[in-house]
């Protein structure tokens, strides 16, 4: 695995259960996943990755930010990398993902991508004067996207190298412009796919996103089973069947989360696509027979896929954000475990920061309310 | 941890979770356990283990072997220990176990202490000709326990030194001699306890053993809430008693696995303990809100204990015993994940061996023959 952050550290418990040896070939040394480095290096580094590679059956990530050369040069060395260079072009450039969705028939917010500050304009006149502007590259956690109702508002991106020229490696020049979506909710699908094609699918979340960042996952999403009016299919349904026309369709093989916008009339749009064990899918951890990240390492080594069922009626994820001041997470144990004996309770072994995720907290349970609310106190011990 | 076996292997994954950092001391290289070793060497010796426990919070176990004057150079130096050495000689020590047993007042099998031919023909005799010998000290999975008929059977036993001397540590001398008892089923008991008081205990589980060997578990025993005819409390209300009496007369600290038959009458008599993590309770990895693994981490470091609930009606675990002939577990994956796919595989990354214990298979769910059909066929494909 390339990337040695929390989605590296959540991948060793399957390892280790399913005795895959796990490799990881982190940015630093001292990372999250710190257990399993075998490699501390730069990803953009072609001969650094190639070097980690050698004598593994396969590469995978956890993140989208290896250049595309780097990719190419693993797979003319013969090694095989799940998801592969093609899929993730398409992770890691939002233009690029808009024109591959836009292909695939995919549901997605209008969209226009903007060299300069007049075409900006021009979209924003379009959608009534309010658009999302994102970087095509390297954003996350609300990084690298603003709402906007004047050009000046993102200035400093068009002045940005690469804004208004062609990528080396091909990546389209400019930023991406989208319709802002009024949404009633936020949902996320996740899928998973073998690279010899068996596609298997966890029921469809809810998300509440703050600033941009993840905080809390709702699973099931409440009410998904129900058909909005004038739609075919159930919501849960129709949210599977187009993560898995995604997946086919980019050729993604291991977890694809396809985060989507409900809109108020029961439409649903393509929001971000992850080509990786994502933030919405940490509540399979505790909450489904197979989590998000056995079920990455059984895809990625072209393994049959485990059940993705639910285990309890209701699983509620809630993130720590920023973590406790000046203390770690640890420092609080005593105190959340005692009140909240029934939290499952994560530590990415970072150091608290404001907005970093530094861990989580699931809940599972029968009643979505308790589960909920316990879900909230306990992640609650580890904040301000 | 001392010792590297599948115990502490399978502590690494909710040490993860956690955020707990775990060091382990291994046998040997290439242990089960070899992602968490720190140090290897051997856990006899007073000074590998007192410079491997430098710097650690608190030692604990995966194995009850290490010497009664190592454990006593750790206390001196000011080391937390967990079990205590005085809980960890009764769970080493058969005699002595029978000893404070029974001066707890728990029900245990008739016993006597043999250290000749002629003392254990007067045991027969008492018994109605038929009795099970148990060397007093490192037997595991059948391996120190012989059902005999004549004094002659465990003759070689006699003849091996200490079996008529007592211990350079004050372990008794001798052989243990108990009563066979014609049972109707065996059954474990597992709580944890911290080193501050508090006790949770798991259900009562049904354990199926083959060859002296742990084979299968059902989690809970079936029927544990039936009452037995003349007894006050169901089984399970009465097995939860029994061993959180032992667990507080011993002051054991950490998980407490007791060993249980239940006779014709509904009556339960202790067999074992183990003050570790036991194979009797790997079911709640996958079956229980907090695992033994994770259970056994919080007791130890003094933090409070998890919801010991079961997440699903019934758990079944079976073990993979021998492990596929001339392969690995690994190598069987593609056909058992494709036939049980809500199949939970454990590999303890062992070799093949007769007998060996390389691994388990755990299935959940809401109707038991369902799931202990799952449970067997999906480790069958790792045998033979």
């Amino acid at each position: 695995m390339i990337g040695g952050g929390q989605l590296a550290r959540m991948m060793i418990p399957p390892a280790v259960a399913l005795g895959l040896e796990l490799r990881v070939l982190a940015e630093t040394e001292g990372s999250s996943a710190g257990l399993a480095a075998t490699a501390v290096g730069d990803y953009r580094d072609a001969a650094t990755v190639l070097a980690f590679a050698r004598g593994v059956d396969v590469v995978t990530f956890d993140h989208e930010h290896v250049p595309q050369e780097v990719l190419a040069e693993l797979v003319a060395a013969g090694v095989a990398v799940h998801p592969g260079p093609e899929a993730l072009a398409v992770a890691r450039d939002k233009i690029l993902m808009r024109r591959r969705l836009s292909e695939l028939g995919a549901p997605i917010p209008a969209w226009a991508v903007v060299t300069d500050a007049g075409e900006l304009a021009a979209f924003l006149a379009e959608q009534g004067g309010r658009a999302v502007v994102k970087t095509p590259r390297g954003g996350y956690d609300g990084k690298g996207v603003r709402v906007v109702t004047r050009p000046e508002e993102v200035a400093d991106w068009f002045a940005e190298a690469g804004a208004s020229a062609e990528g080396a490696d091909g990546s389209p020049a400019g930023l991406l412009a989208e319709a802002f979506v009024p949404f009633r909710r936020e949902l996320a699908q996740q899928v998973a796919r073998r690279p010899s094609g068996q596609v298997v699918a966890w029921p469809l979340v809810e998300t509440v996103q703050r600033d941009g960042v993840c905080a809390e996952v709702t699973a099931p999403a409440p009410g998904a089973e129900a058909s909005a009016p004038g739609s075919t299919g159930d919501l849960a349904a129709r949210a599977e069947a187009l993560a898995t026309r995604i997946a086919e369709g980019l050729g993604v093989t291991g977890a694809l989360a396809v985060e989507l916008f409900e809109t108020a009339e029961g439409e649903l749009l393509v929001n971000e696509l992850a080509m990786r064990p994502h933030n919405s899918g940490h509540w399979s951890i505790d909450g489904a027979v197979t989590s998000q990240f056995e079920q990455h390492l059984r895809a990625v080594a072209d393994l049959p896929l485990g059940d993705p069922a639910p285990t309890a009626a209701w699983s509620v994820m809630v993130n720590v954000l920023g973590g406790p001041s000046g203390q770690t997470m640890l420092d609080r144990y005593p105190a959340a475990m005692a009140a909240q004996p029934a939290a499952k309770l994560h530590s990415y072994d970072k150091s608290s920061r404001p907005g970093r995720k530094v861990g989580h907290v699931t809940v599972t349970g029968d009643d979505l309310e308790s589960v909920r609310a316990q879900a909230r106190a306990a992640a609650a011990f580890f904040q301000g």
